[in-house]
């Protein structure tokens, strides 16, 4: 492997950029499970994810078999705003920890969401503004999401109602405030403009919200507003493939060096990142070409791939929206309190769930503690803050490395750092005052979700 | 000019990264005003400065003639983790505005300290270490300074000791937090740890602070720690050596695609930023070879080129610094308590007091909702949400190519954006809730402050 004189970060040249998407569904045997009809049980139409969704993203959802999906040149010219993204060779890590590995990281964060969320986002405000649609709704937790799609729908001149996480919404205030010099409308959920959100109000006076409550909110909401329609950050097979720029431009550089990762690494909350990230190397693993380790690192306080089960389940909370076959803790699983970062989906994309269940990836639960351990020994020694999101590829991408160290292998570690920690100080304030716990759910909290799961498939 | 197939972001490949910083004093005619003992009104001498600062940043500080200064290897190292920044066209802006301009920004936001802090900060923390010294003191206000400082000093593993402002330590919480995270301490500013603070407590109970209160506190605990230096981050020769790094970076990748720049702006508090920027460009100018237009943009609640006076003043309130001559509102100037962005110092660089003296440069003051106005749009526009200091070039910017509107001129225009606005948002949330006034001081006050200069030079 050709590892010298690799720069501290290779930036392609805009024209050594992508001009496709990868979509690793054409290099599945096994496709991912189909959406179904809560109502019917029978997969779902184009027409009635219409509904939903724009007609554009409907398709790519349902496109099993387009290996590479052309990237439309506005859409390019907008990530030439930000993109591409620096592969960094983290030679100070390396360094510090003296070890033998090589380690390289694919930094999405140099940019004002401070996430990769941007790289979908501004996809899905695409194809909305080109159906003629007035405006989209969304859900947003940490609020990356709901940043990068207002920033998107500025850009194109779109509407954009972003439904946040109540608890979020008041501990987060710098959040919604980007959001709003985006000229996005920002409203705490559940809020009292949606039936579902009146009746979870109704039923949980006082509650402070979760991701699948706002979900079904912004679908209501969408689908009751003329010329709206609704849009994810992440799970859905169309999200993925329009991260897949991380991995393809990851792939392009990697090449350009001579360089072949030994394994590569990724947070995985609803799977947008380790699905973008590992896209083109998958199909290269699918296809028998290649032998990656690829992992994928979740928290321990919400462990869909390693302790949930792989299932049929509710996307959203108030049961609004198709179900998808995944691993899942069940619909009504939501994290510990002290849980402080992302990555709190109860379920897992279809995609890299089947993909896990058929033993082409691993996963590994890391508890909090150790991952903010990891992100400020990062911080120190590469000089990135990084999110708490991404600080659980770091966890993992140190501890193969000093595996490495003990065994002498030369390594090359590739790993995603999906984004930047600058609106998570709060959590970063817990762990300096040694106020962070760990919480890691019993198999008995488990048991009772997964009993609530439905019986489908 | 060939500006056709220009990138929308040029990166410099690390090997053409500047291996030398460009002293400007060294093309000054008339150089600038030496620094001055309080105590004789004679010139500083290197012993002298020795006590506060580093041996070597003090000969770099009185060296006004060797024009290129090499960037030791070590330095240039630390730059490869997050330079070279981007120059990057602002196709977008351009458009918004129907402007046959064309216009580029240097962006230095895109490292964790948020600003091109850091270019000064890695620099003066390495001479430091070099010297066998245990930690540097330092103040901050906004905290941008203080961060980059920390990241510089974690990664030397050099004490860092920073007095924040009290009123931005009890704001910014999450600035503090980033410095921790950084392992630097951060004291709250007027504090009872040093004779300053004690005696400024005393005599304003209660009091908030200023950045002119901190640089005493600063000093004082440098010098009374044995293996401690002070450092600071603007103003002084040797800061705006460092950051000709930007001014050098620019002109190189401007060459590179033959641009020639008609209008040069940048924003000026102590004028680190500007100082940097220019450096190259003044100096062909200086040399008779270019003739290009220089503009700093100051806030009009902190006005020190354009309602200043050209004197010697202390540099700090507590009176424990050296004499320097600059353009100054008096040091005991603070700007109104509903200024919200930085470049809220009274006085300004020797070096760019010296050249707008000489009518090299022009300044331009603004008022802050203006300069709001400005950072709302071209965040939309450009995707970048940036620091209010940095939108005081951008509301210029915008200016100038708005007259070339109406002109039908092709101008090229650049302007510095100096970092981003992630930990200012409180500030955008009184803009967007019209909750933010422009408060420019009347004659009569800034008479009142005036009249305390000291009488020198």
């Amino acid at each position: 492997m050709a590892q010298n004189n690799i720069p501290y970060k290779i930036y392609l040249e805009e024209s050594e950029m992508p001009t496709t998407w990868y979509n690793v569904r054409a290099d599945m045997k096994k496709k991912p499970a189909p959406l179904l009809n809560p109502g019917t049980g029978q997969p779902m139409t184009a027409e009635e994810l219409g509904q939903v969704f724009c007609e554009e993203l409907v398709a790519q959802e349902l496109d099993n078999d387009t290996r590479l999906v052309p990237i439309p040149d506005e859409i390019r010219d907008f990530y030439k705003m930000y993109r591409p993204s620096p592969l960094v060779r983290a030679y100070c890590l390396e360094e510090k920890l003296g070890t033998p590995a090589k380690i390289y990281y694919k930094f999405e964060g140099n940019n004002t969401s401070g996430s990769h969320k941007l790289n979908s986002a501004i996809a899905q405000a695409y194809y909305a503004k080109n159906q003629g649609l007035k405006g989209v709704t969304t859900e947003t937790g940490a609020g990356q999401w709901g940043t990068a799609l207002s920033m998107a729908c500025a850009y194109l001149g779109l509407d954009c109602k972003v439904f946040m996480v109540k608890v979020s919404y008041e501990q987060k205030p710098f959040r919604r405030e980007v959001m709003r010099t985006y000229g996005a409308s920002v409203t705490p959920s559940p809020s009292m403009e949606t039936n579902v959100g009146k009746a979870i109000n109704a039923q949980f006076p006082g509650t402070t919200g979760s991701l699948g409550c706002a979900i079904s909110e912004a679908v209501e909401a969408a689908v009751s507003t003329p010329g709206y329609r609704y849009v994810l950050g992440s799970v859905l097979n169309q999200v993925l493939l329009h991260q897949s720029v991380i991995g393809v431009e990851t792939k392009i550089a990697l090449d350009k060096y001579g360089i072949t990762p030994d394994i590569i690494i990724g947070c995985a909350g609803g799977g947008s990142n380790l699905g973008g990230l590992i896209s083109p190397f998958m199909g290269e693993k699918l296809r028998g070409e290649k032998n990656y380790r690829i992992i994928a690192v979740e928290p321990a306080s919400c462990p869909s791939l390693t302790r949930g089960v792989y299932a049929y389940d509710f996307c959203d909370t108030g049961k609004v929206c198709p179900l998808a076959k995944m691993y899942t803790l069940g619909s009504s699983f939501i994290p510990a309190p002290n849980h402080a970062g992302g990555l709190r989906y109860h379920g897992m994309s279809s995609i890299l769930s089947e993909l896990y269940d058929e033993g082409m990836m691993e996963a590994v639960a890391v508890p909090q503690t150790s991952v903010f351990e990891a992100a400020e020994y990062f911080a120190r020694v590469e000089g990135i803050l990084p999110a708490p999101e991404s600080s659980h590829a770091i966890r993992v991408a140190i501890d193969e490395a000093l595996k490495c160290k003990e065994t002498g292998e030369e390594k090359t570690i590739v790993f995603g750092l999906t984004g930047t920690g600058y609106f998570d100080m709060v959590a970063y304030e817990k762990y300096h005052d040694g106020k962070m716990d760990d919480y890691i759910p019993t198999d008995e909290e488990l048991a009772k979700y997964r009993a609530a799961l439905p019986q489908i498939g």
